[in-house]
């Protein structure tokens, strides 16, 4: 009987008509393929490019979540204070961190703390596009205008998430002890059991490798041990105080738009010639946002 | 009235007593404190040494889910197959990937390709402590033996779950066109997309920073594009095949033991100085198996 209905099921299969094989665009296609509505360009006022002796990071700011602490940043940027600051610590699959250790510079019209801006409540000119699959940490996770970010309904509190190239502001045990003065960058798996306990302030949009590759801090938490392994930050300044002509003109794919939902539906299902198992899920800390030079392909 | 109730309500609160604040102790605080029984060795024939100009990585193959492709690996390293081959991948948030692009060494006893060991059936003598929380992929994570992992009750299947540090065999489209002679480690947020795609066969215990902070390939997928800058291997040898003496005595803390347990416990629930909020949760990759030289504190 058992052979019977073995024998039957295999017949069943060779008789089933062969599908053609399902193929997913890429993350390129889509971006590729995407109207130039989707794109939105980022704010040359809510940029600040990073440079290093190896090349430049550019960071865009997230006022929505930390309104004071970006003012802040702005503000010590365009006193200078970073400038001739250091690369402090780099800890393996954590952080990248940097600050101006030595020679207190002026602050200008910036302070050196601030309160804490760890969330902010839920609102409705607060864009929130939920991803579609269960998170192990928050209620729900999401993207706010290009930042990972997540909600706890029952409280009303949003904030960002701490996802790979997220730049946040350092602090002592104070909650109320950074400010911005002192910033760090994730450079490992998601960390998010800092979420909601340190001010995120951005998220890097191009150069990340230039801070994940650089060698790692033999002391404790990753700081450099001697001041000669200290890596040198020339300057941290605001895009839009540079002409026009000297600014990286970079646009972001909308997270609220029809190619982003393409996007995350193609990362949690993915059919190609490689692929053979399909997740059919996906992490808020799994999907990287396009960002390109604007108009590019 | 809701100003008598405001009023009640902060008269209640003045009226609470001072909770102590809660402590949690460290992973490090935790491994120290660990009976020499919540231990175990690393088995030297199930771990391989891949000496390169910077340093060692150490590697603890995981048998139990890949038992040819390991079986293979050893083969391949004891033909002196990997002798002289290099890094020629290395795609920033993703993975180190290295091979014997040029030279055609012997195989020895090994194959070049094997069958896939994408995943394997549960069984009572596999190894799995289950992780608490939910997780955005798998119905199941958790730990075999060490080694992150997750399950599928309704299939019966398990995997091992590609968390930082987890090294695999490389393939080509064809799901056995992979085999152990060409292979990577995770160095960025865990690609949890690519379980059950590849076949994971063991995790770095030792040195994964020397691979994590290598210069990023610039051409597509992180490959280097000009030969001069891939990384020599010097060697991948069996630790088994030295004399002892010439052997780095690992342990590992047992993830079916007490002090494991507690450690997931202080990584859901942080307390101490600096965390002001608990995120209650953790995921199976946000949590490090502590390894040490044997005996050390």
């Amino acid at each position: 009987m058992l052979r019977w209905l073995a024998l039957a099921a295999l017949l069943l299969i060779a008789a089933a008509p062969v599908e053609a094989p399902k193929t997913t665009p890429s993350v390129a296609e889509i971006a590729a393929a995407a109207p130039a509505s989707d794109w939105r360009a980022i704010d040359p006022e809510n940029t600040v490019y990073l440079d290093l002796p190896k090349g430049r990071v550019i960071i865009e700011l997230a006022p929505a979540f930390a309104p004071n602490h970006v003012a802040n940043i702005k503000a010590l940027a365009r006193a200078r204070y970073f400038d001739g600051g250091y690369v402090v610590r780099v800890q393996d699959n954590y952080v990248v961190q940097w600050s101006q250790p030595d020679v207190k510079r002026g602050l200008g019209a910036g302070k050196a703390t601030l309160k804490a801006e760890f969330d902010r409540p839920i609102a409705p000119d607060l864009a929130f596009t939920a991803m579609p699959d269960a998170d192990t940490y928050a209620a729900q996770t999401g993207f706010s205008d290009g930042f990972p970010a997540a909600r706890d309904p029952a409280q009303g509190r949003a904030w960002l998430a701490h996802c790979y190239g997220m730049v946040g502001a350092g602090r002592d045990n104070d909650a109320d002890s950074g400010g911005g003065a002192e910033l760090y960058a994730v450079i490992g798996n998601a960390p998010r059991n800092l979420d909601r306990n340190v001010t995120l302030v951005g998220r890097v949009v191009q150069g990340i490798e230039l801070m994940s590759a650089m060698p790692r801090g033999t002391g404790d938490l990753g700081f450099y041990e001697h001041p000669e392994e200290r890596i040198a930050i020339k300057a941290i300044t605001v895009a839009a105080d540079l002409p026009p002509a000297q600014r990286v003109d970079l646009e972001t794919l909308r997270t609220d738009s029809a190619s982003f939902a393409r996007l995350v539906e193609a990362r949690r299902n993915r059919h190609d010639d490689w692929y053979k198992h399909a997740s059919g899920h996906v992490d808020v800390c799994s999907v990287k946002v396009p960002v390109r030079v604007h108009g590019s392909k």
